[in-house]
């Protein structure tokens, strides 16, 4: 075998690297280890933003011609929790009954570890692609996402690289590895509701103006109602609560005010616009016209904020992406894959400007949790799995 | 004048003593110094209760035969709040347009201050009154009620006590001295509702069950319908929801529970105990019939735990004290004085397991807030009604 194609070999050193978000943690000085022998040029931009840390990220390629196929990543892992509930130490990459155990694991030093065993074997029996391959790896896609991929991608644009395809390694499979390639990923837009009222003793609530029923008005409208009904490729849009607030310690208190967040995974029946000018007019029309206050107050008095950028939704539709990593699949696990745009959002939202894009790793079961681990067989497989879609991706352009 | 028949006097003596709830600051022994000269025998139990402040209370009676009138009341005084916001120092008992300043003006160093005077008075022009009076003062009427007048009731009745007809010196009054006898209060309880999901990410709500949704149906039906319609005496029955809270701070995870405080006053329709079973089965009817939620869970998963003691409903039916009341009252001021249920609790909710109980004292208007005052005119005023009040209740006995 030759040098870095066994991904577990791979995953081990990746593992070993304490790079919980936004740490580097050595995790890309290991992948810079493995790539440079393989032939890559590497690059390691930082990137800053006033009230983040600053971030290394990797940017690696091989060949200078096009086709132009980009792997897209991230080594950055979640927070280990209480480390000793875990089996096996969450950096030691132990082995037992045929998994590896540690943090990254499936989400995603495996889909990293995997690709470059793929290359490497591509490498050994076919020599370099016809055109190029690189590796856009960021260390800020567990936390605000900022100082990463988008970064990382307007950084290589700026400096003229274009890309034909790309591949995000995410564990995309529920169960079993083969089960679910990611076209494209529901939007996701969140909100802060405040409804205003007026302080008072609860004895006189006629002297006061309680804000809560006029949010639970709010609220019932938001949620008795589906959104939509979905569409051919996608969920329908759901709206989540995830917190309403008040704070209010005293019993015989009417509160002045009361808060509530929400957040929407919406659909490709929306824009992120579009469904905020929806959301806006449903309030609009429920403050005006139902109220539940016994005390003749006029309309709810509310303030709809929305939080931070939304995420758009993208379908990806370049059939020859689809269709050759489909087919590898098929090929290798005997199974064809479910096309899906389920879940949450990925740093493929950002890589959707740029080249059609499409995501597909390991078993994202054990992800986040304790005891992340990763069956040695479907690294093994993953690996087949890229190494035929690369060779025949590279075949069919 | 005699000593102590000057309400303004005694009014001033009284805001100087810094008795913000739970402190003493002299307030009872000023009190003391006042109505031992007058031939009262005193008394200053102090009561104590783990997790509550020690508080100084006292007993002052004058005569040991019946009847036995009985005149409550507190020296405790809310805080002042920012101190700069006040006209005049909050303890200065500053005199400005016929008003005197003072934290306490009306709750209630005043009402204390006018009774004793009017028993001065009585004392010089009529001599002893033909029976008992007393004064029972609390200094935890502002605080947790604790170690106040109701163990002070108690105490005293273990010691061989009893009163034929109480008066408590609260401040009733709405707009003008005259407006408002309480004669009755309507009861509160307050209860904590928890709604119980499951956390999960925002993108899988199916694998996760959110509670807000539950928390909204809920609280929805609680307050869509009016709990009752009130009855002949009083107003009707008033639920107010005074928090709701998850403190749920990423707008990516669903959270485990919600939870609401919620405060009923209610009437003579119901007791604290029917009405606990009322808005038990009215939860529990809702919890199994309606239900937001799209993900077909089940019924909606809740506690419901009552907090503290519930404060009872109650209304005096002594027509006598009742009547002699009103109408002092009405000759003083030509006013016909309305007889009210309406407000908060107070400490006559003690009371009424001892003797007939009646409110009657200045107008509340400034009560708790920043330049707390009360007019000079005022304090005449009531000291002559209540003078009037005590000649004739010992006459009509
Ligand atoms: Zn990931
Ligand atoms: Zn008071």
């Amino acid at each position: 075998m030759s040098k870095f194609s066994d991904p577990a070999a791979n995953l081990a050193t990746l593992i070993a690297c304490p790079s919980v978000t936004p740490a580097e943690g050595g995790a890309l000085a290991a992948l810079e280890a493995m790539l440079k022998p393989l032939g890559f040029r590497i690059e390691r931009p930082v990137f800053s933003d006033e009230g983040t840390p600053d971030i290394e990220n990797l940017y690696a390629k091989l060949g200078d011609q096009g086709p132009h196929l980009m792997f897209a990543g991230h080594t950055d892992v979640v927070p280990v929790g209480n480390e000793t509930d875990w089996t096996h130490p969450p950096f030691s990459a132990a082995i037992a009954d045929g998994m590896m155990y540690g943090r990254g694991a499936v989400d995603m030093k495996g889909g990293i570890a995997c690709f470059i065993a793929a290359v490497a074997r591509q490498m050994e029996t076919h020599g370099r692609p016809k055109g190029s391959v690189s590796l856009l790896i960021t260390g800020d896609e567990e936390g605000p996402a900022i100082n990463g991929t988008d970064k990382l991608l307007r950084w290589a644009a700026e400096r003229g690289e274009t890309w034909d395809a790309s591949i995000v390694g995410e564990p995309t499979n529920p169960d079993r590895l083969g089960d679910t390639i990611k076209i494209g990923r529901r939007g996701s837009i969140s909100a802060r509701l405040t409804v205003h009222g007026k302080q008072g003793h609860a004895a006189y609530p006629h002297l006061a103006d309680n804000p809560v029923p006029g949010m639970v008005t709010l609220l019932e409208a938001l949620l008795s109602q589906p959104i939509d009904a979905g569409t051919t490729e996608f969920q329908p849009t759901n709206l989540e609560v995830t917190s309403v607030d008040v704070g209010n310690r005293a019993t015989n208190v009417i509160p002045a005010a009361a808060s509530a967040i929400f957040n929407i995974r919406f659909n490709d029946s929306w824009s992120a616009d579009s469904l905020k000018t929806h959301i806006a007019e449903q309030l609009a029309k429920t403050a005006r016209e139902r109220h539940l206050r016994p005390y003749g107050h006029d309309d709810i008095r509310y303030e709809l904020e929305w939080l931070g950028r939304p995420s758009p939704v993208f379908l990806t539709r370049d059939e020859r992406l689809i269709e050759t990593l489909s087919a590898a699949v098929t090929q290798i696990t005997k199974t064809t894959p479910k096309l899906s745009t389920s879940g949450g959002t990925s740093d493929a939202r950002f890589i959707k400007d740029y080249c059609p894009v499409v995501e597909f790793g390991l078993v994202g079961q054990t992800m986040h949790m304790v005891d992340e681990r990763v069956a040695l067989a479907d690294l093994e497989t993953l690996t087949q799995i890229y190494g035929l879609f690369i060779a025949n991706w590279f075949e069919r352009q």
